[in-house]
């Protein structure tokens, strides 16, 4: 899925690791941009923004970087830069440096169980991927590995998401990398998971709300049991991006990223808390005059276009499938498999289910150090599992070495471990 | 109306001049407290607000203080000071001076039709007047001549909200004065009025937000048509303060102020415009340590309740009685009324109908400079008017001097006029 | 004394309250100017200095008014922007507001003996008393009652300075109300104090701040043993105003507030530093373009002309004159003599010697509450006092009443108490 | 040259490409530490920063990260994160993520003749390299090609400083990498070059500064009049880190950061220009409580060693050597020599004389693109040149390929450039 748009001066790059999954988004302005900033959140990653903070009003920013891998993921706008810079693009005169501002979303922790990031090399090959005209939707770039709804015990993929709109000839587009604590809500107030399921009946955000802070987790049927006392996922980010090509001054320039990053407290409730490290960017390619359209009208487009761009961020997915087989776990199977350094499991049978015993020092989706859980197991080598954080696995077999691979909840955001 | 808390560190004084009609409403803490500021709003008018910047953790703040007066109006703030230290509640001493900040609203403008403004005997005033437990709501204090909803051509009155909540030995309390060019919104995402005639079909912000910005003129049966290119209300701004008595490191503090201040995206559509001056104060008054209840539960149970407080902004007020008499214009009223220097009508008659001309180089409730209406007139000397900015008026004789008066829009925010 | 300008866009007025003394200066900018600011101090006092961190490109700003007083003082700039709407310069209209930015400085504590502040009413005189072309220097406006060393231990009266300078068509003018903790320090390295007899051997402002933190109470001879632990006046303040009628972009301005700040670090030694609440004001008038003077070189200009201010800011005064007299004390001068409520000296004989105890819970220039200090008495009325805080007095007889007055430390800071 | 220090917990490394040259510092913190920053140069370079801003008061810094390459040089900040993780000394978890803050200094430009900068593999290095106890001082890591003095026509090297002091149990320790506009100043107000050639009669910088802006290209006999209109080096950037020991409260650390950053103003002039990009890092490792030194005694301390270090930056440094040579240019070394790609130079004779002509678009060492200088050359293959850019080199031989090699300023920043 992506967003088309007639946005020449506006060009956008995705690349990723599948082996974390993570992944950098680049916002590349072939001739140049101005750009302001908005930090929010209690625990930002950001990158070379102290320029965005002075006030120029010339053009001069070169690309934004956002990128999983959360302070680590930094390198990915290094590697922007250094990439413009390699590329002949830029140089190291003074005047024709390459400017890059960017930031990180945390898609670590109970997310996933390596602690791979995006680097330099991957932050070039975003760049290097860039085009104008089209931006990937759902479980892509920067997106990659994103979690929305923890806040409320939830466990749900969010991803990137974009939306575009032109009046007259001003371009407006607004694009968010959607990491949140809070839980993403349409128009009508309700919580949304796009499609994934939600194991809760109550869905309005404001009866939700209002259980906060004794009755969140007693919510009958509910996975909320999981947010006990704090959030499930503490830490998190939504990077948000603005972009038209009307010549703003700074002062309205930043005048935008404040009122849109206000409005996102709608789409996203609650918002810009301590758990989140928000940074929003807002950036004009200084291209058209256009006084009809007002300051706080733009602002008011580009809000709602923030919004679309967060409900568009769900990725594709079906829901998981819930293997029903009954057989033996083979002996060939068994043993112990490693997903990163010090975070691996042991597969063995009791009696005729499969156990998965975890033996690292840090919980593995749900299943807490030295603790096991059991399932049947299909002939295909498929199983499944409680919920929410693992719905599910298979083995594989790697046709070369014949050797057993784990792969935890298969499909865009699957956990590999080889055999030892 | 007003609402009752048990929050002993917590006074709460206003003060009006009812001729502008201007208010100042004071915060007081008598033992002192911490604060953080926020300031999003593109018009901000604060006072003293850079030591809430600093970082500093222990309770320095004695007072806040919000005032109508727009810019004028920070006199009040400065009144409050004087007063502390004039009651000898503190002294010129380095360790025992008045630490006052504040903030303004807009109430100036098209809102009324002179420029009085709170000073520094109204801040002083509202000190004095400062009691613990009791908030009062709508029409008062700085809300006293607070308007809402422009930016849809809306001429709505708002007021002061203010909501309560104790979670175990935690008290956690919402206030907001709302004079916002956005409009404020319930939580089943409706534009809301407190009763006022709204003038049109449609509510549901959702729908009025996607016709900007070509189609919010044309909405039929419409006043919007009033919001050609502009807001009818450039200039506005919302104050909120949020007061805990739970102890709260300063970077806690400040992250309570984003947190609550981002949510208010929800309540007031558009937020934190380029016609807004928006500060937010977050306080605490630092006497229980609460560690059950978490850095962003408490932000979430502070931002429902300031969803609470915009909610009871709303003035108590009837719908404006229409006046249907046809009493020719009595000889006696006829003349030139003057509001302030250089803002005064001439009384008439064309025919049988009261005409009342605009003498002034500014518009006066919607009728242009050197332009005129007419109304019939009831035999008690009342006459309506078209609105929506101009409802009505009536005569009045002074009883001791027996000079004629004319007030326009009778009830909680008249304008009079004497006759010269 | 004071420097005359050519620059007609500034008018600059000073009022003052003999009996506190403190006062008021005020820059009027009757064309209006674009503002930035510069807060570095740890205990500031500013007004309305939000709107000038916005980034603002157009003139808005009307004024900039500083005042003695500490926080109480910031009653002056709404007195500035009363005033400026009461004379009919400025109504309420969105279009026609008074902006008026300030900062103030702490002229409170053992300074004087009384907490009389400047208010509405002052800053109101100050406004109506500015002209163009001329700045009082010394113990005027707002720097009627600032000293400064008491870092050093040193007790040094000092007041506000200005320089000026055109280049080819840009004038330049540099301001300085220096109220600071640190000492003045001349190009030569030297602390300097105007004529006043520092007590102090060493000058030389490096090797002073080489005996930090030790051995500064050591120096022979020195009245720094006064600072024992921290300095003698905690609370300080230097504000400071550079304007340009060059027009320079926002962000060239903040270049030029932040530049001509640091350069300060030279000319008053320590500077910024949590005893002190600097504020920088930078203002154009936007009138010229001169592409011929670079940022960097502007900003060195300023620079150069603040330290010519601040090494102005000395008032004039003659060393103190010592009585040496040795006659009794009359009986008529007997009695209990009140500065301010709760601030009072009982006048008594022991032998020879007059004796004033200090009766009162706070120190008066140096006697402690309940201690005495003892003195001849001249023929004329008039004794002399250790120093370095209390130099002399004497009495006078107030002609209507033939009440006896007590005047401590006659001249420009003279404390003044009637017998009871 | 290097100090040495007694802080146990304050590790530092330094790592180089001498192909630059260029390098990059590291301060380990290996049991972290609370840090602030005072961003105030025009041109910041500066990553991850926005988490100090927020007022945590916890130690939650790994590691300050200095790197040349200006904006490109970021990159190593994420090296050295990278290298916290790859090294097990961190992981992703969100409780032990490293935390590392980091700026850059411009060393590119018409320093050097290729744009080789820092990168993560070099930020790894440096924080492998890091140790307890020792500073290296002058031309080494960040500060391997810094320059200062460019505002007054100077071309002279700097480097990195650093100096502790350690009291009662407060270690105290600054440390600055000076790549200035302005000029080193000393405490008798001469700027200072370390032993370079200054080329002008006057040193005193008053004297210097009152020629601002029209005389000072007119210094008799002085290379001033490289500064026509404006610096020679546009860009530079001063980046300083202040260390402490003592536990700090956040806003104590702010203040220290921003009392320290004024007064630099002092040992550099101008400083904080918009040719500059200067950040400060404040970082207490909050280990000892000392209530007997006071917060302006701390920060004074920390000034004066400030100034120590910013002294103690001169690379070690003899006067270059002037080759006499006048042996004719050997054929062998006649041909192309690129230094980068689109850097080359063409050797080649005039006669007697060597004649080295550009044939780049951009400036080599002072030599203006297609023009030319000749100089005599030695026996040994030495030559001299005019200064003050370019003040000699040599041709080499590559012993393995017996490729000629072109060396320009042979020592330190040598630039090298084999033949085509």
């Amino acid at each position: 899925m992506s967003i088309d748009m007639d946005f020449p001066s506006l060009w956008i790059g995705t690349a990723e690791y599948a082996e974390g999954p993570t992944g950098a988004t680049v916002f590349y302005f072939p001739g140049k941009a101005i750009g302001a900033v908005d930090v929010r959140g209690g625990a930002p990653g950001a990158y070379n923004v102290d320029w965005l903070k002075l006030g120029y009003d010339f053009p001069d920013i070169d690309a934004i970087a956002i990128a999983g891998g959360s302070w680590y993921g930094l390198a990915a706008s290094a590697g922007v830069a250094g990439e413009l810079k390699r590329s002949g693009r830029k140089s190291g005169d003074w005047r024709n440096l390459a400017n890059v501002a960017g930031a990180i979303v945390y898609d670590l922790g109970d997310r996933r169980l390596n602690e791979i990031h995006p680097d330099e090399r991957l932050g070039a090959a975003a760049l290097a991927a860039a085009r104008a005209g089209r931006f990937p939707l759902g479980a892509r770039g920067a997106g990659r590995m994103v979690m929305q709804g923890s806040y409320f015990g939830l466990w749900l993929h969010s991803g990137q998401g974009g939306a575009f709109r032109q009046i007259g000839r001003t371009k407006i587009a607004s694009f968010a990398v959607v990491n949140a604590v809070g839980a993403i809500v349409d128009r009508r107030g309700q919580i949304v998971s796009g499609g994934q399921p939600l194991g809760v009946a109550e869905t309005s955000i404001d009866a939700l709300l209002r259980l906060v802070p004794d009755q969140l987790c007693t919510v009958p049927g509910s996975i909320m049991g999981q947010r006990t006392v704090a959030p499930a996922n503490p830490a998190n980010t939504t990077i948000s991006v603005v972009v038209t090509n009307q010549r703003l001054a700074y002062s309205a320039l930043q005048r935008l990223a404040v009122q849109v990053h206000a409005s996102m407290g709608r789409a996203i409730q609650p918002f810009a808390t301590a758990n989140d490290g928000d940074v929003l960017f807002a950036v004009s390619t200084a291209e058209v005059d256009d006084t009809n359209l007002q300051a706080t009208d733009l602002g008011t487009v580009a809000s709602e276009l923030m919004w679309d761009a967060i409900l568009a961020s769900f990725p594709d997915l079906s829901a998981p499938q819930v293997a029903q087989g009954s057989v033996p776990v083979p002996a060939a199977r068994a043993g112990n498999y490693a997903f990163a350094p010090g975070v691996s499991v042991t597969v063995g049978a009791q009696g005729k289910r499969m156990m998965i015993t975890n033996r690292s020092g840090r919980p593995i989706f749900g299943i807490a150090p030295s603790e096991s859980i059991t399932s049947t197991i299909d002939v295909d080598g498929s199983f499944s599992a409680p919920g929410p954080f693992l719905l599910g696995g298979r083995f594989k077999t790697t046709p070369s070495s014949g050797r057993s691979v784990l792969v935890l909840n298969p499909g865009p955001w699957e956990q590999r471990a080889p055999r030892d």
